[in-house]
């Protein structure tokens, strides 16, 4: 079998289109792709790189191709650098890497639409339509994924499409299957249901879990299961860069707690008490810290508290994510799926589909899905045999 | 079938008899027990509460009857107004209850050996054993759980049979399930695995997890589902009453410390940097809080940190887990299952039997080991059939 | 001297007059004052009590008589059994002490506006001055200090006084020193500062420091002292009981959060970034936990963290402090000290008169206030002596 | 009177002598003091730099000259850029600073004894002794101070001199002010009592308070001034790098508890319950983490709790002290001080001389200290006027 995956990667390009494709998240994945690839460095954080993934004809890292859309325009091997100076990627890295780098900035076209643009939401979706088949033909790309990391957008005032549901469109109008990683509305959208159901393509989202919504998603399980009585959970999330100062607007902390809370409703069964705060410090840089505080009551109403301060790199934690889901998305398609991947719920605050929400249970629904995707023929070496 | 349930109740006694019948624990079991059965309070903390565990054929709280052995004369009523004083059981409980308090401490024998006792293992063994054989037989019970929760002895040294085993004998050899919810050696002694093997007994243990053991076993798989790289697993336990005092003693901390990294290696597939030490802190009296540090990698190398710290009271969490090891021991032991309750591993640092390490996997083991109950005729039923 | 002290404590008796005297904080005062003078506890808290403060001539413990306003009902006696049940006062000491907490609930008297309440301001300052002057003559009270412990309420809006200006109008006008534990406006309103100036009596405040506030202010000035760069200092404040309430309303928790922001300013001598929250968290009670997370810089930039939690009950932190400043306020009226009482500013997060912000300096301020009582003739004494 | 400092400075060089000067501690002060001569960072951590030591006749950064004593071999520039890869030293600083880190390195001489070594204490002495005279000698240098920043030595068994008061005679014995930064024993050796009160030098130490201790020294302190009872104050540091190396030897690490501890004792008037562990865990290289769990009670006994995670890079957080003391104790020994300088008390966690416990009176004591300077002639301006 290694053979015929071996022939399926010579073939196969796959394209990862991102929507932020300067932000912190994408340049560390497509650096952290060219640096896995290259050998430099073990790929930690990377779930489809275990054992649970050998065999799965999924496209190697080395067959992805990246390219995107971002409203700013700071060179990747520029920001690279920043990310550098600040402790998200190794010293040294951008230099080593610097013609992937240059390779992806190459794919960027300008995203939008930015104060000023008087194209209309028929118009947007088109040009961006436009670009990523531009990108899938100058690239002889077998299928290309989009996947949403840009900065988290304030909840839609209903008043037409916002900018990530217009990226969605676009990915269904050029035949791509969509990832959200952000809780921006992107396919969730009411303009938008009967599109994405009747496109045939697979897509996944919503709101990436990669701290603070990941420790709940295992400890209310466990809470759950131990029978005790959560009272109260309360959580402060400080962080910089550009998501702190994205969320520091209410609107778009909303979306985010949002995911955050119903993590808790969903595995304790009922919504305790207490608040989540997130604060922009832009100090932090890329890094944040999430504390959480659980008030609980044991045997005969005995109180007990637990707290955790996690404490981490946002884009160090999300970029091998994005790696694995749009690999994931990628080998769906080929596969034939369609539709929402609750398969995926692993990856989400906020997962499509019908999907358990402990962490456990959801890992072992993506293990299932890895079973699914290893004995269902790959859509290219089956057209390969004809 | 609620009837027939209602008719097993109304005759099956079942004891629950408790080596370390006046410690914290066992005094909060009885009283707790006393005070679900009451009404006074919620089950919380209580697994067998819960929806997976009806129908299953469990004794009813109001069906046990509880008597144990102990070095200590302490009587049981005073030994609860201590712990009210303590905040942990409910002001005003021990005076509520004080009949059913006075009931257990009745059944309580003298444990052994003291310094001076002349007796060899034998004797106390057959001690013990017409102990809980006169128990059972002046209550008329059907059938009765030795479960040991006793203080934290010190590691044997291999002369003969530690006093956690002198029990565990005499539980066989009065006929009777038993269940370790301590460190100590119990049934894990090589002079009574023979022993152990041919009595037809089932048995559970060993190390009951209540605090920061439980928190690894959903930790320790969360990073190893999410390819994290834990390079280092540091923990302090504080604790006050007598398990602090024991626990001091190095040899007796070393049991529970292994139990504590098994944990950690079993889930996480290495052993990570760090130690874990244990304190004696009298001024915690029966709290006792637990802190963790963790330093993982993330992808690229980068460093992050995970802290948990949980303040728990040590018997509140304790007694509902000992209340539902009685009753799921009791109803295997009517259900014919015999030796190692690999079923019970969630509830156990060092499980016995074949078991999962994560506590997500040994929850679905706990809840098809119910569903076994549910699917196996109640020995009492089965009889009144006839 | 300690004959004269014994002749003054047993011919002057001292008033203390609480605003929202049925409170939590009032109850443990009033409870505490009651066991401590009883013997049933030793004067944990109370800084009056250590060595410094020995022959400065303050008013016994046993001196002290209590009443005050409250718009609430709920009779002491049933105020106190509910904290005991809470944790916050030990079991068994409402009954111990019930005389004590009758005779205060006699003394207590309706405070306002209620909603409907139509007396204007000068009528509602006229009673109160005469409730207290009454309470004063009934008890025969050599002097009464009025302290402010009622609820914080939200930042006066300009339109009028604010009810805590009003009652501290009524402390001016019955000639009572006065002190605002709370960061409620009380004396600090414009049309009061003439009044206040013109009284000739002492005063102080504003807004006790019993956690978070009182770390600040002795982290802050040991970063300051240290030349390490504070980046940032973030705190989440959950506290459920009857502050916890009052505080989620962003009105009132911006008044307090202004103090705890100058404690950062005023010894860092910069304002770092960072939010400070205050989250109502009911199943908490009168307990309540503060989490800091400081980010600061060292050598050659090198970013490192603190942080703290705490976890304290706010009314027996705030009692023993609430008898301190009855106390020190009644002997500096005693002894003729006018205007604000900027030696008291250890107590205060927005301290009146000139004062240092750092605790250490604030202690020695507050023990060269000790001195200089010391020093001081006791006008009882003085008096006896004519 | 800037003419005359900058007169001194401009004929005065002061050496700086480190012992373990290829050490992180030591490597990082060279490498800081040529960044901030060279203005390449602001001196954060450098207490010596903030105002209240202006005019006090310091030696200027620029004028410090650097060399040691160390058994090691590894040259100072490829130190510092493996401290730079480990995000001690900021990247690209190495290089920018490589004529100094060079300098630097050629002023360091093998020190010992190392395993094998035949000579006796004398011959050693006179050896380290010659050393640092030819290094004055070779640069004209006008003092030299010694600083011992070695890996901390076990706890000396009594017999002979341990290697830290081998390098502390040399010091005497070469006429140079000593400062000992570690706990070793360094001058507290009784055979150096006499050598040390007759040579007329000034000396400091001992055990530079970088972390846990420095937060001891101003927490133990506000809790005596609030009257609050400690219970119980439990630590555990996690360190990587060399020291965790060398004090998870539990004789080396007895030395260092031993003066976290005394920091309690002294500021709280009793000894607290609890323990203080040191943990060796390599993963966290040059940084650590200090855990503390403070147990308190509050009025009428309510069991309170504080705890503080202190996270720093300890090079970082020293390496601006050492040469701060170099500077002070240079200036001391220029200003005609001799003995035990009690006034640098603030930097350490056992203080020479007569010295107060708590930091903010330590904080006192220094800028008195810097006053006494400030208007004590300096040697070289005095000998100017003649």
């Amino acid at each position: 079998m290694s053979v015929s995956v071996s022939l399926t990667d010579s073939r196969a390009r796959v394209g990862v289109w991102l929507i932020g494709a300067r932000g912190s998240v994408a340049t560390t994945a497509v650096a952290g792709c060219a640096a896995v690839t290259a050998g430099l460095h073990a790929p930690v954080g990377m779930v489809t790189e275990t054992p649970p993934f050998a065999e799965t004809g999924l496209p190697a890292l080395s067959s992805l191709v990246f390219g995107g859309h971002d409203t700013l325009d700071c060179p990747l091997p520029k920001r690279a650098e920043a990310l550098a100076a600040g402790g998200v990627l190794p010293h040294g890295l951008p230099a080593a890497i610097a013609a992937e780098l240059a390779a992806a900035d190459r794919g960027i076209r300008p995203g939008g639409p930015l104060p000023g643009d008087t194209r209309g939401p028929e118009e947007l979706i088109e040009t961006f339509a436009a670009d990523i088949r531009d990108f899938a033909r100058h690239h002889g790309l077998t299928r290309t994924v989009v996947v949403n990391v840009a900065s988290t957008e304030p909840v839609a005032d209903g008043s037409g499409l916002p900018p990530s549901s217009l990226y969605a469109a676009a990915a269904l109008r050029a035949g791509c299957p969509y990832v959200n990683f952000t809780p921006s509305t992107g396919l969730h959208h009411p303009a938008l249901t009967d599109l994405a159901a009747s496109s045939g393509l697979p897509y996944a989202g919503r709101d990436g879990k990669t701290g603070q919504t990941l420790l709940r998603s295992v400890l209310g399980p466990m809470f759950a299961q131990r029978a005790l009585a959560v009272r109260a959970w309360s959580g402060t999330n400080l962080l910089g860069g550009g998501d702190g100062a994205a969320l520091a607007d209410p609107a778009a902390a909303a979306a985010k707690n949002a995911g955050k809370e119903r993590v808790l409703t969903d595995t304790l069964g009922t919504t305790p008490e207490g608040e989540t705060h997130i604060d922009d410090v832009p100090a932090l840089g890329d890094w944040k810290t999430a504390w959480d505080h659980v008030t609980f009551d044991g045997f005969l109403g005995t109180r007990m508290t637990l707290q955790t301060t996690w404490q981490g790199c946002d884009s160090a934690l999300a970029a091998p994510l994005v790696l694995d889901l749009a690999r994931l998305t990628a080998r769906a398609h080929e596969a034939g799926l369609t539709g929402p991947l609750a398969g995926l719920a692993f990856y989400f605050k906020d997962p499509v589909g019908d999907a358990p929400s402990s962490l456990g249970a959801q890992y072992e629904a993506l293990t299932g899905f890895a079973q699914r995707l290893r004995t269902t023929p790959e859509a290219g070496r089956a057209e390969g045999a004809r």
